[in-house]
């Protein structure tokens, strides 16, 4: 094949996996599920400290003036995955909502924090928290919101009348929060080398990403079931979703369309974020090009010629294709661990929807 | 009384407080808690990740080439009052070891957080983690903290067999842990303004400081009992013993010795930190210092001429004296709910002496 005719075979592979992406499933689930958990989320958050603008104004309630509008929303994945696997696993969903709940201000915890590490000055086309109120305030904000989480976590007992599940949720999710700190200690060390493994990729993403929705899954089977070993299949479920959704985040970084993900072409390029494509570019390219992007990744950002050349290189070493491969694999991991599942056949085709949204989503 | 004899009152009052403290009793708990406190945290801090070299240094285990030393520790005050509140309300001391060390990995993670939002260089006469390894790594280091904090609040039931103990244990400290970072925010609220009223002072400290230290208590006894309004006594014991530890604090920052206090003289108000004493004075200044402070506090930094014009300002108004008078007040609120705890006539004489210690302490 000469290069005309892998870009044309590319692309037709490109638009194919594009074409596919529906999130029917996943809107219905939202519909049913995400009105409680969101009453259930703003009254945890509350709005009588003096904190709590900041909290508001990052969940996307409030504006900047603290005035209530529907911000942009996080895709609020988390809860709607426990709530499921609760659903899937016979129990019923809403005894789940507070741990639901506090997943999502998990993740909205570390949101807040990486915000502050990697520097950067918006998120959902709005305003950082700490380029807005600066770094001692957003730090304090993070914690705010994960002590909050764990508040909510605790508070399952209520729902149960089970102290056991809730300790045994506590100390599941808690497990997990320490593993998605690592992953992000993880990342923030790979920015000062150039020289990242596959393997060391996914294992910071099966942490920093994974590890959460793992525990989503989780700890949604547990309440249903109170029992570990369920539990944990649904787990491990959640883990390779996590690490899918993660790599398919990387492609959309660089090769998604800005209309439909919202951040500017080659965004992830130009601040030299260590994703799949560019862990991949570093371990394939040439003697010559590795030469050049050793300087070009030795300065504080890339300009705009330099993000083309990177993306020339990764195109020429057909790294659109490569990292879709490694989603691919990680959806068809996840498809064994849907199909050992013990649910009805239905949640499995359910599941599979979910799953292949994940990987081939436009945004 | 004219200024001369004023200042000879002030000395021999001062002088007399300091010839007081002892802390005898408290160094006899030091000896028997700390050796399997420090054990236990050690194997809950680890070795293993990137991360741990950080945790080790910050808890004084290691330099900063990550070789073993035995570095300036802190006080340990929450692991002994947790311990010795469990033992005094009729427990084992030991099965309270797992909630002793996540006190003090809350405590650690407060201060690695507190040095980056405060702009803090040194701590125990160290670099601090942020100015050594940057803000990214070093809200990461609080955090993995924090979560190996909760992990050990949460291992108490296999010492205690009792998850619902565990339960009620994790969700005090979740909510002295939340007032905790409230007043972290009202003290940096209050570095903005010049006025704070000595009733918001008191509100802020009694979140910052006396929290976590209630809940010491509170956890210690609520082990020891499982009674919700047992441990609820000598929580608020602890919370009365947290404030008027902050106010010598507070007192020691501008009056203390260097040589016992490893501050510089007037360290507190160089970096303009809003303490009892440059509260205290803001509300009672003439209306001409009041100018000239406004203009002094609106820079950066206070220079040696300010702080020295500071200082003459504070004695002036006998700040001292009102400041330890304030210390005193919150250790009569203690004496009082000591004799209230239905303990032992040795325990209550223990407590009073590490209630006087608390207030008359040089370091």
């Amino acid at each position: 094949m000469n290069r005309a005719q892998k870009n044309a075979a590319r692309k037709e592979l490109l638009n194919k996996i594009m074409s596919a992406a529906s999130d029917k499933y996943l809107s219905e689930l939202e519909s049913r599920y995400l009105p409680r958990v969101q009453a259930y989320l703003s009254d945890a958050v509350g709005t009588q400290t003096e904190i709590s603008p900041l909290l508001r104004y990052h969940m996307g309630w409030t504006n900047l003036k603290g005035v209530a509008e529907a911000g942009p929303a996080g895709k609020s994945l988390r809860p709607i995955l426990c709530l499921v696997a609760c659903e899937m696993a016979g129990g019923e969903w809403s005894t789940a909502i507070p741990a639901a709940a506090a997943l999502e201000l998990i993740h909205n915890f570390s949101l807040i924090h990486d915000d502050i590490q990697d520097g950067d000055f918006t998120r959902r086309s709005r305003p950082t928290l700490w380029s807005e109120w600066g770094v001692a305030k957003a730090v304090n904000a993070g914690n705010t919101m994960r002590v909050i989480a764990d508040k909510a976590m605790l508070e399952l007992k209520q729902g149960e009348g089970d102290s056991g599940t809730a300790i045994k949720a506590a100390l599941e999710s808690t497990l997990r929060c320490l593993n998605m700190i690592e992953g992000q200690y993880m990342d923030m060390s790979f920015e000062g080398s150039t020289r990242v493994s596959v393997a060391n990729y996914l294992d910071m993403v099966g942490r920093k990403t994974g590890a959460l929705i793992e525990s989503a899954m989780y700890i949604g089977a547990l309440i249903a079931t109170g029992n570990k070993q369920t539990a944990s299949e649904f787990g491990k479920c959640g883990r390779n979703l996590g690490v899918a959704f993660q790599i398919r985040d990387d492609y959309l970084g660089v090769w998604g369309n800005p209309q439909n993900t919202g951040k500017p072409v080659g965004s992830d390029i130009k601040r030299k974020k260590k994703s799949l494509p560019t862990v991949y570019m570093f371990n394939q390219a040439s003697k010559n090009d590795l030469k050049w992007l050793e300087t070009a990744y030795s300065q504080k950002d890339l300009n705009e010629s330099q993000v083309r050349k990177v993306l020339e290189i990764m195109n020429s070493l057909d790294g659109a294709e490569y990292v879709q491969y490694q989603a691919n694999i990680q959806a068809e991991k996840t498809k064994l661990r849907i199909d050992k599942l013990n649910v009805s056949k239905e949640s499995k085709s359910q599941l599979s929807e979910i799953n292949e949204y994940f990987v081939n989503r436009k945004k």
